[in-house]
Order: C-alpha cells, then sequence, then structure tokens
C-alpha cells in the first residue's frame, strides 16, 4: 500500500526541485518517500534528484543526538528546537525510526511525539525508516539531511534511537554529536555507553529538576571528570558536559551556545570543513556498495546462477561459503557495463 | 598488539582442527582469535578451517538471549549455564561485545562476568568483539558457533547487548531466541522492545523476587496477553512468558523445558530444519558479499582508481554519487577472474 500511495503521487524531477528550493515542506516530505523508495524508477529519480540539489546543500548546521531510551530526547528536541523557531530559525528533525522487521512497520510511528514543534511553522519532522540493513539508514538519511538543507532548514537534528551502532553511522553525517544521558542509571549502562560517550562532542544531563537537581549535577561534574581521561578528540576541543530541564526550559540556550562555540572553534582551525571531506568520503564508499549490488540485483543471469547455487546448498551439495566463492567468480562475467 | 600476538600464537590448519575435534578449550579460543583476525593470511586459514570442520557443525542447539541493559543478562547466563554444566551438558557462551569505534577496545571486556561459569570444566565463555562493521559480527560470530559446535559443544549462547540491529541478526543464526525482560520498566523502553518482542521464540521476566515478585506476575500476565494480539510465529508455536530470579535460582529448570518443548513442536512440523535451510541461504548472501569486498580491496588497480576518485571529490570536482558510479563501471573491468 505504501509503495502504491507513493507511485500514485510521484512527482516530476522538476516539480521536486523546485518544491524543495521554494521550501515547500509538503513536498520536502514526498521527496523523502521518494528517496525511501525501494523501486527500481523512484530509485533512479531520486538519484538524479539529490545530485540536482547538491549545489544547494550543506549551509546547515547538522546535528545528532543521542540517547538511551527514556532519556527524554523527544521532550529535550521539542524545547530545544523551539528555542531556535523562536529565534526564526528553520530546524529540521529526522528521527531514525528501528522498523519492525518482522511487520515492517515503523515503531515509533504510531506514537505522537513532538506534537508543538510538528505545529510548528519553522519546524519540519520527519521519522525516517531503516527498514532491514543498517547501511540503508546512511544512505537515506543523509539523502533526507539533503532535501532538508536545499529546502533552506538551517538546524537539521538527525536522532537516533537506543544504543548501538546506529550512533556509528548518524556520527558520520553530522558536525556535533549531542548525548543525552540520565543522572544516576546503574553501572552496566553506564558501561555500554563508554564507546557512544568517546563520540560525543557535547553531553546534557536530562531532567535536571525537582529532586533530580543535585544528583544531575553530581553526574555533570563526574562525567566532566571521566571526559578528561579521554584523549582530545581530533576537532582539538574537549566535550562540554551541561544540565538541562526540557520541562523548567533550563540548560537550553546553554546547549546551543556550546554547539554554537564548537562550530565557531572548528571553524578557525579548518576540522569543520576536514570533518565534512572525511563524510563525503565515507559516502562515496557506502554509495558504492549500494550500486553494485543494485546492478546485480537487477541482473537476470545473476540471479538464475543464485537460484542454482541456492539449491545445491539446501540439498547440501555445497557449502555457503564455497558457494560465495562460485558465485563471486560467475558474477564478474555476468557484470559487464551494458547490464 | 592484538594482531602481533595472535600472529605469533598461530597454529597450522591440522593443529587447529585436531584441537577442536578434541575439544580442546584453550585451541578453539584461539581458532576464533584467527576467525576474528582482519589479517589477510589469516582470512585464508580460518575459511579453510571453517570449511574443514562444517561437517562436524549442526549438532548443538542454539540459542540467542538478548534484553536490554539492566535486566540482568550476565547473571542469568550464568545461573542457567550452571544449571546445564551440572547435567554435564557442554555450553559455550559467545557474548556479542560491541567494541568502541574510537578506542577499538571492548566496552565489555574489562569486566569480570560470569565467574563461576567461566571456571567451569564443561562451559566456555569468549566475548566475540564486532568491530566497526555490523555485517563483521554475523560473520565472526557464526564461524565461532561453528567451531564450538565442532569442538562438542551442545548448547551454544549467543548473548547480545542492547537495543539494536544486533538481535536481527543473531536471530539469523539461531534455532531459539529468547528474551529477557523487566517488569515495570518505562513505557518507552517498552515500545523499543516491541519490534524485538516479535521475533521472541520465548520471553523470561527476569529479577522475579522479593518486592519485586508482584510486579513480574503481573507482567508476566501482561505480556502473555500482548503475545496473543501477535501473528502466530512461523515456528507454529506461541511464545510462552516465564518469570525467573537468577538469584533464587527459580524459572531456571522452567526456561529449559520451554526451549527443549520448543525443539521437539519444531522437529516435529519440520520449521527447525527449514529455518536452519534459511540460515545458510542468508549466509551465503553475507559470504558473497563478504568475498566481493576482499576481492575488491586486495586489487591496485581499484584501489588506485578509488584513490583518484576520492581526490577529486575533496577537490569537489566529482560528487561522492557521481564517483560511486564511474569506479563500479571501472571496478567492472579490474575485477577478472586473476585477481
Amino acid at each position: 500500500m505504501e509503495s502504491k500511495n507513493s507511485l500514485q503521487k510521484r512527482l516530476s524531477l522538476a516539480e521536486y526541485q523546485e518544491g524543495i528550493l521554494a521550501g515547500n515542506k509538503v513536498i520536502v516530505a514526498k521527496a523523502i518517500t521518494l528517496v525511501e523508495s525501494s523501486l527500481p524508477e523512484d530509485a533512479a529519480l531520486a538519484e538524479q534528484l539529490i545530485e540536482d540539489l547538491l549545489p544547494h546543500t550543506g549551509n546547515s548546521l547538522r546535528l545528532g543526538i543521542t540517547g538511551v531510551p527514556g532519556v527524554g530526547k523527544s521532550t529535550f528536541i521539542e524545547t530545544f528546537g523551539k528555542y531556535l523557531t523562536a529565534q526564526k530559525k528553520k530546524v529540521a528533525v529526522l528521527a531514525i525510526d528501528p522498523s519492525s522487521t518482522k511487520t515492517k512497520g515503523s515503531i515509533l510511528g504510531d506514537k505522537t511525539r513532538m506534537e508543538e514543534l510538528a505545529k510548528d511553522p519553522f519546524a519540519f519532522i520527519r521519522p525516517t525508516a531503516t527498514g532491514q540493513a543498517l547501511g540503508g539508514v546512511a544512505n537515506r538519511t543523509r539523502e533526507a539531511m539533503l532535501l532538508c538543507e536545499a529546502a533552506g532548514f538551517e538546524i537539521i537534528i538527525i536522532e537516533t534511537v537506543g544504543v548501538g551502532q546506529s550512533e556509528t553511522l548518524v556520527r558520520s553525517m553530522v558536525d556535533f554529536f549531542l548525548l543525552l544521558m540520565l543522572a544516576g542509571a546503574g553501572d552496566e549502562l553506564q558501561g555500554i555507553k563508554k564507546g557512544i560517550m568517546e563520540m560525543a562532542d557535547g553531553i546534557v544531563i536530562t531532567k535536571a529538576d525537582g529532586e533530580n537537581l543535585r544528583k544531575a549535577t553530581q553526574a555533570q561534574a563526574d562525567f566532566q571528570y571521566a571526559l578528561h581521561l579521554f584523549q582530545l578528540p581530533e576537532s582539538g576541543i574537549a566535550p562540554n558536559v551541561l544540565t538541562s530541564s526540557a520541562f523548567e526550559k533550563k540548560g537550553i540556550a546553554e546547549t546551543w551556545k556550546m554547539i554554537e562555540d564548537y562550530k565557531k572553534f572548528t571553524n578557525q582551525n579548518n576540522f569543520f570543513q576536514t570533518n565534512r571531506n572525511q563524510q563525503n568520503l565515507k559516502w562515496f564508499d557506502e554509495s558504492f556498495n549500494h550500486a553494485w549490488k543494485t546492478m546485480l540485483s537487477s541482473n537476470n543471469d545473476f540471479q538464475k546462477e543464485k537460484k542454482e547455487l541456492e539449491k545445491k546448498i539446501l540439498e547440501n551439495k555445497i557449502t555457503p561459503i564455497q558457494a560465495a566463492k562460485s558465485l563471486l567468480k560467475k558474477s564478474i562475467l555476468f557484470a559487464s557495463p551494458k547490464n
């Protein structure tokens, strides 16, 4: 149904381009649906659209926000987003949504999140489904980000959910990676976050209000101390730890100042651009892998050979590893430029 | 240092084989290190070893255990493992360890976990580092699993950490996927777990003791009800929900009975074998992707062309997408069977 809908609503390349460059949010949303489509005809159009819009991208501040479930990400992002839109800044929020692999439905989609920000004319909120392949996250989220940039959004927030590999991928496409943390979470929880702490450009302890305030202030001191034990990051700027209460609207302006200071500093020492360059090379790598897979999956000879090998595997005539080697040899014959 | 060590300690193919088939745990551990090595010479040896040992694999019960941080996975697995080894069953625990991408160190490695089980002569515990690529998890963990099977382990437990894509991958290589849950965790936490709940063949509510007992019993009823709303899984057997206290050693025998019942049932309706067949096809797919990448990364012409394109990207002469297309065309010329 989803793909049928997107087919019916598909626009022409020019319509997408004009709508996006005019900042039309409905068309931005449709373009993101196009980019997420798995239909080959959509893929070709999406690719062309991204390529044509590339000169209009790169001007936003790209911000990744992560934290374990329960840390209050949505509430923080809503309050933070409203703070920015109050200053007439255009803010896009792309929430990475780990789809359920079985139903193919999205877990977070059934919740109404960030209601106020969603109604804000200066804001655009969009969950992006990850599908089964995690590599897909990077490509599609990056493309959604570029579409938002072309539409004139000045701050793009990419929200990740949970503890896992998606953080690494998001880190590889943002300028600043903000980690939200809870005060007084258990030991094991803190252990898990260590790897993510090393990726953070800044940390905000959430829910620093009421009874929790003292614990949050203590946690701030603890984390700030812990971060001193880490190597100075490539950016040349040591991560700061702040406390915040989305409920009392505290620590929000301070968080924005931390990010602006980071941008100023890394612009001066040129890390801002170096980092984006490195990210472009990573994008190249991912695009190549994706292009290769697309080519093979549309090659009939390859698919036929693959099916035959699968049959042999099920009959225990060949091991999966041997079959892979055999398919690799054959694939070189199939993969001629005309395909 | 790690790779230097593994080089120094590398054995011959025959030494690995004999040691593993004799059930020598030290050699199994060394073989897993070999399989995890990223050195090309280690990879060739590892591949041959797996292929040679394949006829001796497949006889274990493969069990995946997951749950959010704090659920008490290690404690549960230790108690459960001791229950099995007390019956003279040989148990291997492979803990998937999300390495810190920055330091390349392992997060869980610095903690001493499952001390008692680790000392048990019938048990073998081994963290397997995932490295950067999540695809790598599947291949290496699967190979570690096969090595353990060849060494005569009858129950292989694959423990995953946290909420993320690694669950999907582990699900794709085990016979039974057990989800550990806490009673009374927050709403958002439950939402995240929904996708994983759909993958579970059984659920155990942990820490069902003391003050927590009443909540756990209530959660058991709630989850059992919730699972009724799901479609009957492909296995044909609806997941059961149990409570357990590792501390009081309760619910452990019941958990094992649930798994044994599942095995009996799916052996009768043939799903057990069908599932393994499907998993072998997935393994074939992953192996092919891996073989292709390995081939290109060892091709000098390809690497040279890639470097030139990277230079052009950094000079803004070409977009990452265009560069990927160009590299794809060239790679077909490079990738001849002789390489």
